[in-house]
């Protein structure tokens, strides 16, 4: 997840207009130049640089995805139907996606490949569903921080990729934070150093890799 | 400065018992092991690795320090003149510290080159003073954190060296906070992945380097 240097994956009072959050879309400011990012967006051009494999590791071998409300949005309530996510027609996950909610909703079949599934039965029930659907590839925490603290304080997060922007954002959401007790143990893997952004991958104690 | 990857760089409830909180020994786990810091401590043998340099830089060129109250420690208050800092007779600052207070106190001259003057007057003022008494070399902001929130707060601070340590701490004091408005702008110089930490060095945008 992109993270300020104050912690923040975004800004303060997020909304429809801000999903970032105010001064959250600098979170991102070092992923728009790069050539696998507007790849993926179907533009030409652009960058390669230490970021690059970073970004084509987001959905190497992942399977099937799982957000929080907030992170795929339409606003806190009952569904406005006509809400379908931020990302258009065809979004860029090309795989299940499990949307985490108190609110019903017959799943929702976009173009490309992916499939918003909305479950109402907790985060367990929501990784057991996300990892049958993944067919034997991982399972990818899309966010946002709220799901994710979670999913870490249960345990159940296995890595963290952590891509640390040098920018402060002074209030917003933090990751790490609301993760009970005792704290997950959190091992180094590998630190890169890219142009605007430290990406830092951690493990959970006791995961083989 | 060593920072948690919640974003303290010590932890709850630090005493003259547990001078980074409870848990923020964990901060400098990395550190000891080191050839460079047993050496400083006069000590032999230890690890050599990409922690090396960071460690040998953080008295390169450096011709005095500024520290805040709690960090040169002694508790709150009017000085117990028995209380000599942290680290015995001969401190590894070995030039000119400037301890921030509202206590005065006479300079505390230590062997080894260490004395410890006490400011009354203001971060400016002790700024101004370690620059003197710099001759020419870079003053170094040992911290703790308030004292380093000051400082990025009026923008006096040109370069920033974060340690950030896969632990989690849960509480105490945060470097990135209270920082006022507009927020520092900050640029990312370099990362390095090292055994158990990432160090991250960022300046002030304008600085020339």
């Amino acid at each position: 997840m992109m993270m300020s240097l104050d912690g923040y994956t975004a800004g303060p009072e997020q909304s429809l207009e801000n999903p970032l959050g105010i001064g959250g879309m600098q979170l991102p400011e070092w992923l728009f130049p790069l050539a696998a990012f507007r790849e993926s967006h179907g533009e030409e051009g652009g960058e390669v640089n230490a970021s690059t494999p970073i970004v084509e590791g987001w959905t190497d071998n992942i399977g099937a995805t799982v957000m929080g409300r907030n992170m795929f949005g339409g606003g806190p309530g009952a569904w406005d139907e006509d809400w379908k996510g931020w990302w258009g027609d065809e979004p860029p996950y090309h795989h299940p996606v499990f949307v985490l909610t108190h609110h019903p909703r017959e799943p929702l079949q976009m173009q490309g490949g992916t499939t918003f599934h909305f479950v109402t039965d907790g985060i367990e029930s929501a990784l057991a569903q996300a990892r049958d659907a993944a067919g034997g590839k991982d399972v990818s925490l899309g966010g946002g921080a709220t799901a994710a603290q979670q999913y870490i304080a249960a345990g159940l997060v296995d890595e963290i990729l952590i891509s640390l922007v040098p920018v402060l954002l002074g209030g917003g959401t933090r990751l790490f934070e609301n993760l009970g007790r005792p704290f997950p143990q959190l091992e180094q893997v590998e630190a890169i150093d890219a142009p605007g952004v430290t990406h830092i991958r951690y493990v959970r104690k006791g995961v083989a890799r």
